[in-house]
């Protein structure tokens, strides 16, 4: 089984390694980190490179496919051959996936149409421009197609699909390997929960919070 | 603020990231991945690249220092640089951080005689032999000294560090930004919560699940 994390500059770190923990557990997996050239690939923040080991011509047939957003994504909402591979391989995915701002990417290859997705909470307002139907959710699967809220939801997406994939044991085990009992010090990790002056912020200070920058 | 992630061959990605997402969005933060040799390290399931950008010798006085575990961990237990590196920057360290079996290296390197810290929970009972306290907590504070359990819980550990450092609101605002609001889809994260025959299935094929091997 093969799961192809799609890389590229200015994307959000965290959005592709979390799924790429847990997918990368699965028995028989091979995962691969493709992108548009091979070599190194900057996140948001400019301090953390990550490498692509794959063209995008030579990922023709993944099972799995992941889409991280950040940033960069914007770059890429209308550039062909990003496109041109989502809807290729997603021809044959058992599985095509995105985190964050990823589902936009998703949508603007036209691969969401007609359907309900999630994204960042501050970038579900973007979805209904393609058809797209936005809900306010962690992971969302319609069909074949799972998308994940902001960055840290590419755990839990990551986990309901091996859920999926190989059933609960497994995924209770890849759990278990991460140690994933979460408890976050606040309660803050959505705009429904947050203290509303840190919504409010975090709405004014999106491009530093979002990107460090 | 300078904050030091270290970087070595067969790391856990997630160890080194979830901190990484957090604390690179602090005001003022500046990250940087450092390793023995600048250039690209591999996970421990040699599926990713990581960079290193800089040498343990251009690194001299981070206000913070990150260490991650994984199986790579190991090979470094008697490994003179890397030790020598984690003593000279803890001298003058405002925090120096584990996650995962990164506090077998802070033990090794003599940090946390003495003290409580915790790992991940297969490794635990390695800590005694260090005059270490093991402690079986997500995120434990001894002093200066921050440990995290296994692989995912180092994001509840920068968090609960970032409020430390620039106080709650901020910590609150990067929580947010990173939608850090989990739902784990199975109550398994942890040896005391996971079914005991997944408990056991771990324990018997820990080099499996713990790198995807």
């Amino acid at each position: 089984m093969q799961i192809a994390i799609l890389l590229f500059d200015r994307l959000t770190a965290l959005d592709a390694v979390g799924p790429y923990e847990v997918l990368t557990r699965l028995p028989e997996a091979e995962t691969v980190f493709v992108g548009e050239r091979v070599g190194e690939v900057r996140t948001d923040t400019g301090r953390l490179g990550l490498r692509v080991d794959a063209t995008l011509d030579e990922v023709t047939a993944p099972d799995v496919v992941v889409v991280p957003g950040g940033p960069g994504q914007a770059a890429l909402m209308d550039h062909g051959p990003v496109l041109e591979w989502l809807r290729a391989v997603d021809r044959t995915s058992a599985w095509t996936t995105s985190v964050c701002t990823g589902s936009l990417l998703l949508a603007a290859a036209g691969l969401l149409t007609g359907r309900r997705a999630t994204s960042h909470w501050l970038a579900l307002d973007q979805l209904p421009a393609f058809d797209v139907t936005p809900v306010s959710q962690r992971v969302v699967f319609d069909g074949k197609y799972v998308t994940a809220a902001g960055v840290s939801s590419g755990i839990d997406m990551a986990l309901a699909l091996t859920a999926r994939i190989t059933g609960e044991t497994v995924a209770r085990m890849v759990q278990l390997g991460i140690e994933y009992d979460p408890q976050p010090p606040f309660t803050a990790g959505s705009p429904e929960t947050a203290p509303p002056e840190v919504v409010e912020a975090l709405r004014a200070r999106t491009p530093l919070v979002l990107t460090g920058e």
